[in-house]
């Protein structure tokens, strides 16, 4: 079993992204796997005895091990390079912004584009619908909290782009998919076209 | 300035709580700040401007700067013990459990404990209401997730004790609070025993 980098994805996935984009960034490749998951296709017996119980994508392998879970597969692909700061404050810091990304960022701003570009808000439950205006709240709380952090710094953590900043572009800036208004968020805006400026960056529909 | 470890925390929180066992395992103090969430005092503007914009605690402070998000914070203070994996593998896999804990199982399983032992249910909102079947079943799911993987195994990743056992330990073992029925999770139940037996635990309600 060598021990080639297999991204188990769906690659239209915001979280599946980060792990490209990662890689892309570190000169690391990735063999990708695709899946409908729209067909069930990361929830049939096999994948969830052998690759993730959790059903769900991306999932790195690393020879006949996986990792779940965009930011830590993420944190796989990075390790060695530039992406994690060497600080143990620094690298703190970073995992804090990770953190924060898939509790106070994802189950907002990504939730609601799937909700209105993938599932149609035309066929949302009702407990979904009745959470659309709560999403909407906390979606622009988080992208105000990010502007606000922006201000006076290139990149999220120290002086450098590490994979807080990775992590963040995911969903961030296709944020308008979900009718988030993102000329409220100039720092936002100027940090997007920084991350697309740096060498080796990949878009998410490449 | 010194570089002591200050925790601004909430003590009754879980999130809180690991991050002091974590030190206690560690062997790390931490001098405690006290803050009552019901109060708002993590949402006055100086909370807010100097210690977390997120309004939230459990943040770490050290020296002059500050670590927000339980499972940053927890990692920030094990670093250099043996909670942190050396093998990058181990370490990924670890980071895995932490987002997966934050994901899929926090959000269910500390909010309706939060929703039905501090707020009440008589006082949630209808989204809120309307969300208590999914999340007791999503948190089922988490909980029978974390019984298969232990089935055959000590510790969450590899070999031994790491910061992945203390971060899904913290609400897992109050799970029972919110009504989930932990003797249908035998391994989980082990596994709890396991954690308390472990040289320097300390509870919750320490």
């Amino acid at each position: 079993m060598s021990d080639a980098l297999v991204l188990h994805e769906y690659a239209a996935s915001g979280n599946c992204y980060k792990v490209r984009l990662t890689a892309a960034l570190a000169g690391k490749r990735l063999e990708p796997r695709e899946y409908d998951i729209f067909k069930g296709e990361t929830r049939t017996p096999e994948f969830l005895q052998k690759i993730n119980a959790n059903g769900r994508i991306p999932v790195l392998q690393v020879g006949n091990r996986f990792i779940p879970e965009s930011d830590a597969a993420s944190y796989y692909v990075a390790e060695g390079s530039d992406l994690i700061p060497s600080d143990p404050f620094d690298r703190a810091d970073m995992l804090h912004w990770l953190f924060w990304e898939q509790y106070n960022h994802e189950p907002n701003i990504a939730t609601l584009r799937s909700w209105m570009t993938v599932i149609g808000v035309d066929k949302l439950s009702e407990p979904q619908r009745l959470q659309m205006p709560i999403k909407r709240e906390q979606g622009d709380a988080a992208l105000k909290l990010m502007d606000e952090h922006l201000g006076g710094r290139e990149w999220f953590v120290g002086g450098a782009m590490s994979l807080a900043d990775i992590c963040l572009f995911a969903y961030t800036h296709v944020a308008g998919e979900a009718d988030f208004d993102l000329s409220r968020y100039p720092n936002v805006q100027v940090w997007i076209e920084r991350v697309k400026q740096v060498p080796g960056f990949v878009p998410l529909d490449a």
